[in-house]
C-alpha cells in the first residue's frame, strides 16, 4: 500500500515536524494505535474450534443464510457455487473459507493527518468512540435526544483524548437534521473537526456513495482507490439476514477499496441460541456469509471480522452487557477471526446503566478488558456507550477514555530492560528503605505509571475539602474543560471549500422530507 | 489429607441432605469454590521468568534479607546454610527453592461445615472478603470507626453471598472493643456466625495461640494437628524485612499445621523499584525468604504464595488502585508462584475511591478480572474494599459479591456439551426468526445467564418510576435486606460454650489495656 503523499513545502514540513517533536515530549503514551506486547488469551481449545467451525458449515448448508431484496447479491453467489432458493444461500462447505481468503490479513485506513493512519490487524487494536446513540446524556441536562452540536462535541471530545485513535461514525445521532441529509453533516464533521480516521454513512447506498465522493474531496480521488480511507459498519440482520440497507452499502464501499466490518449484532437469546458455542457458531455463518459476498464484489477488499454479541436478561428480556457470557463470546470470536486471518472487532465499554456510576463502570471494564485481551483489532464503543446504547454520555466518554490510557499501558506488558529490571534501585535502597528518594526512581518519574486524570487517589479529608465529588462529577468538570480547549486541526481552504459545495449541492436535490 | 468425620445420627444426616438438596436446586452455582475451566493468561515467557527468578536470587545473596528481633529465625537460617550478620539474611544461591519445595501445592482448609470445606492450590479459586479496614462506609451514616457489630455485619453479609467463599479475618477492625482483647472476639464471630473457613489473628503470638486454641475447640484438637482449619495473613514489612510479631505468628501456626499468607505488601514507586520487573524481583525474593522460615518451623506447613502489589500518584505519594502496572504484577507473581509449585494469593477488588461510584467499580473490575484470569488460589479483598482499605463498605460488598457471582461463569469457559452447541435451536428457528420461544432457550431458560442481583437493565421509564436509584442506593437495599433475612447457622451448644468460657478465662488474664 502507498504511504500519503505528504502535500506542502519545506517550511510547511518544518513546521509539522515541531508540532510532532512538542506532541511527543508531551505525552509517551499519545500513538496513533496500540501495537501490543501482551500475549492474548484464549478461552477455546483447537479441538473447540473445530466444533463451532464445522457447525457453522453446517449451518451454512443446511439452513442456509438469507441475503433480502438484493437479487445481484444471489446472483454472484449463485455464480461462486452456492445453492440459491428463493432468497436463501446454502453455501457448500469449504466455500466461505475459500471466497473470504482474499482478504487482507491488516490494512492500513489513513487519516488526513499521517500521523493519525491506523493499522488494523495482528497485533494492533484501533479504538473507536461510541456509535449509534439517538439520545446524549450529562449531568447537567440530563438525557435528551442527540443533535448535531452534541455530534461536533463527541467528534471534538474524540480528537482532544491522546487514547481514541478513530474519530468513529454516528457518535450520536443527530436528531435535529434531516434523516436523508444528515450524514453529510456527520461526515463533514469527522473531516473538519478532527483529523484522524472515520466511518461512513451505511443507512442507504446513495449516502455510501456520499462518503466516498466527500472523501475523493478530502484526499484525491486516485489516492482513495488505492488506499483505505473510511471504515464503515456493516451489521447483519441476525439471525442469518442480511438485507439489502446493508448489502448496499458494503457493495459501495468494497468497490472503492473501502474497508467494512462485517458484524453479527446479536442478543444471545433473542436472535442466537441462549449458549455461548452456539452464538459464536451462528458469528462466525453470518460472517463468512457477507464478507464471502464482500470479496465477490471486489477480492481483496479490506475487511474486519465484526461482533457484537450481548445477553438478555431472561425475566424482562431487557439486553444485558457486561456479563460474563459476552466475555466468553469476545474471546472466542476472536480466535475465529484469527483462524481466518481476518482483523477482528469486537467490544468496547459497553453498559446497560442509565447513570454513569458503578454499574456502568463494572459493566464497561467487564467489555473492555476482555476485548483489549482478546486482541481486538478494531474497538467500536470504546467510550461514551450508556444505557444499552441508547445514550452517548459525555460523562462516561472521558470516564472510559481514561480506562483506555491504562489499556495502553496494560498492553504494553512488562518491561524487562535493564532499567526495567530496577536492579540499579535495589542497589542503592537497603531492606526497610524507601524507594521514591532514590535515584532510579527519579530517572523514571515522569513515565513510571500511567496517571489518571479521572481517578481521586486523595485521602478523604482532601477529598471533602475539594467538595467530595463522584467520578461522574469530576468527568462533568473535565469534558467541559476539553471542549473549552478544543483548537480544531487545520484544513486546507480550498479543500473545505469544495466539501461544504459538495454538501450544498446534495442537500439541493434532495426532497425536504425527515424520514 | 483426613476428611473431617461427619458429626451427628442418622436424622441428622437425613436433615442435611435435605437442606444441601434444597441449596442445589437454588443454585446451581453456589459452590464452595471455584474450579477453573479457563485457561491462564500470561504475560512473562520463560525467558522473563528467568531473568526476575536469578535477580531475586541476586538480591537474596547481595543483599539479603532482614529478620528483625527474632533471634531464633536467624538461628534456623544460620543452620539451614545462610550467611547470617548482624539480622542480614544471605541466601547462597538455589538454598531458598529447595527450602520451599517442601510446600504443599495445594490444602484442603476445612470449615465447620464440611460442604463449605475449600481446596487452596491447583485450578480452584477461593474468594474472602476485605481485610483490615479501620473505617466502615454505608450511605446512611456515611464513614466511620469500625465496630464489633460491623464486624458481625460483614461475616454474615459473607456467609450470605453464594459466592464468597470464605468468612476472612479483620473483617473490619472493632475499634470500639480493646486492642488485646478483640482478636477473641473476631475470631469468635466468624465461628458462631458463619459455618465458612476462616482467617487468625496475626498481631502477636499470643492472638495466634488463641486463634488456635479456640480452633481445636471446635474441630477437636486432634483433627487440626493433622488438618488445616486456619489460613492466616502474614505480610512482609517490605522493602525486604520481615519482623517479630509476623514471624512469631506465623510460627505458632505453621507448629501447628495451619496455613499462612506469606505477602509482600508493596506499594510500588515506595517500598519496591518504581517498574512492574523490579517489583516483581522483589516479591519473590521477600516471599522465598519469608516461606524458608516457615519450612524450618516446619517442613510442609500449608503456605500460599501471597502479593499485594499496587502503585503510587507519583504527584502526591497517594497510593493508587486498578492501574495497568499493577493489573501486569499480578500476572507476573501469578507466574512466579506457578514456578514454585506454591498456591498463589493476589488481587480482590480494589480501589482507592472515598464512595461506592464508577472509579470504585472501574478499580475493582481491573484488579478482580486480572486476578482471576492469572489463576489466583486466594483472593483476599474480593468483597467490600474502599479508600485504599481504609474502609469496609457495606454497598460495595454487595456489589463486588455480585461481580464474583459473575467470576464463577467465566472461570467456567465455553460449554461445548451437545447442548451447549445449540444446533437444535438452529433447526427450530429459520434466518430472521427469534430464539426466546424455542425449545432450546426454553430447556435452558433458568441457567442460561447469569442472573445480576445489583445491575438495573430496565428501560429508562421503568429505571425512572423505580426512583431513578444508582447502582450504590440500590445496593443499599440489598445488604439491609440480606442482614434482615439472615439466620446463624447451627452450632453445638456445648463447643459455642466452651468457646465463651475460654475467651471469659484469656480476657480475665489480660490487663485492660486498650493498646
Amino acid at each position: 500500500m502507498n504511504d500519503m503523499p505528504e502535500a506542502g513545502g519545506r517550511e510547511q514540513r518544518r513546521g509539522r515536524e515541531a508540532r510532532r517533536a512538542a506532541r511527543s515530549a508531551r505525552s509517551a503514551v499519545s500513538v496513533p494505535y496500540i501495537t501490543r506486547n501482551l500475549p492474548i488469551t484464549e478461552v477455546l481449545s483447537e479441538e473447540g474450534l473445530s466444533i463451532i467451525e464445522h457447525n457453522a458449515e453446517t449451518l451454512m448448508e443446511e439452513i442456509g443464510i438469507e441475503f433480502r431484496d438484493y437479487p445481484s447479491a444471489l446472483e454472484r453467489l449463485r455464480q461462486a457455487g452456492c445453492d440459491v432458493r428463493g432468497e436463501r444461500v446454502h453455501f457448500p462447505r469449504g466455500l466461505a473459507r475459500q471466497l473470504v481468503s482474499t482478504v487482507p490479513s491488516d490494512y492500513v485506513q489513513h487519516a488526513r493527518n499521517p500521523e493519525r493512519s491506523v493499522h488494523i490487524g495482528g497485533r494492533n487494536t484501533v479504538f473507536a468512540p461510541v456509535y449509534g446513540s439517538p439520545f446524549v446524556h450529562d449531568l447537567d441536562q440530563g438525557r435528551r435526544y442527540g443533535t448535531i452540536e452534541d455530534f461536533r462535541n463527541f467528534v471534538k471530545l474524540a480528537y482532544q483524548s491522546p487514547y481514541m485513535h478513530h474519530s468513529g461514525g454516528t457518535v450520536c445521532e443527530p436528531v435535529d437534521l434531516p434523516v436523508n441529509k444528515r450524514h453529510l453533516d456527520m461526515v463533514y464533521a469527522h473531516m473538519r473537526f478532527s483529523d484522524k480516521p472515520f466511518m461512513g454513512s451505511v443507512t442507504h447506498p446513495d449516502r455510501a456513495q456520499d462518503t466516498v465522493s466527500m472523501a475523493e474531496i478530502l484526499f484525491g480521488k486516485d489516492f482513495i482507490q488505492s488506499n483505505t480511507v473510511v471504515t464503515s459498519l456493516i451489521n447483519a440482520n441476525s439471525p442469518m439476514v442480511w438485507d439489502a440497507t446493508m448489502l448496499g452499502a458494503a457493495e459501495v464501499y468494497a468497490r472503492n477499496n473501502q474497508a467494512c466490518i462485517i458484524t453479527p449484532f446479536i442478543l444471545s437469546g433473542a436472535m442466537s441460541p441462549v449458549t455461548v458455542a452456539g452464538t459464536l457458531t451462528q458469528v462466525l455463518a453470518e460472517v463468512l456469509a457477507g464478507v464471502s459476498f464482500l470479496q465477490l464484489v471486489r477480492p481483496g477488499a479490506p475487511a474486519i471480522f465484526g461482533t457484537f454479541v450481548s445477553t438478555l436478561s431472561m425475566q424482562s428480556g431487557a439486553p444485558t452487557f457486561g456479563t460474563p457470557e459476552a466475555a466468553l463470546a469476545i474471546y472466542g470470536a476472536a480466535q475465529l477471526a484469527r483462524r481466518y486471518k481476518m482483523p477482528f472487532r469486537t467490544g468496547g465499554s459497553l453498559c446497560a446503566s442509565k447513570v454513569p456510576d458503578a454499574q456502568a463502570a463494572y459493566e464497561s471494564a467487564q467489555t473492555l478488558i476482555p476485548t483489549v485481551h482478546a486482541g481486538a483489532n478494531f474497538v467500536l464503543h470504546a467510550a461514551g456507550w450508556m444505557e444499552g446504547g441508547l445514550a452517548s454520555s459525555y460523562e462516561k466518554f472521558v470516564m472510559d477514555c481514561d480506562q483506555l490510557g491504562m489499556m495502553h499501558v496494560l498492553a504494553r506488558g512488562i518491561d524487562l530492560s535493564e532499567n526495567g529490571q530496577g536492579m540499579a534501585a535495589f542497589r542503592e535502597v537497603p531492606p526497610g528503605g524507601h524507594f521514591l528518594g532514590c535515584g532510579h526512581t527519579q530517572a523514571n518519574f515522569e513515565t513510571a505509571f500511567y496517571r489518571s486524570s479521572v481517578a481521586d487517589n486523595n485521602s478523604v479529608e482532601q477529598w471533602m475539602a475539594e467538595g467530595s465529588k463522584d467520578a461522574a462529577q469530576r468527568a462533568n468538570g473535565l469534558w467541559k474543560k476539553m471542549l473549552a480547549d478544543y483548537v480544531a486541526p487545520d484544513i486546507d481552504p480550498g479543500i473545505d471549500e469544495a466539501l461544504n459545495d459538495f454538501m450544498a449541492r446534495r442537500k439541493a436535490s434532495m426532497p425536504d422530507a425527515t424520514h
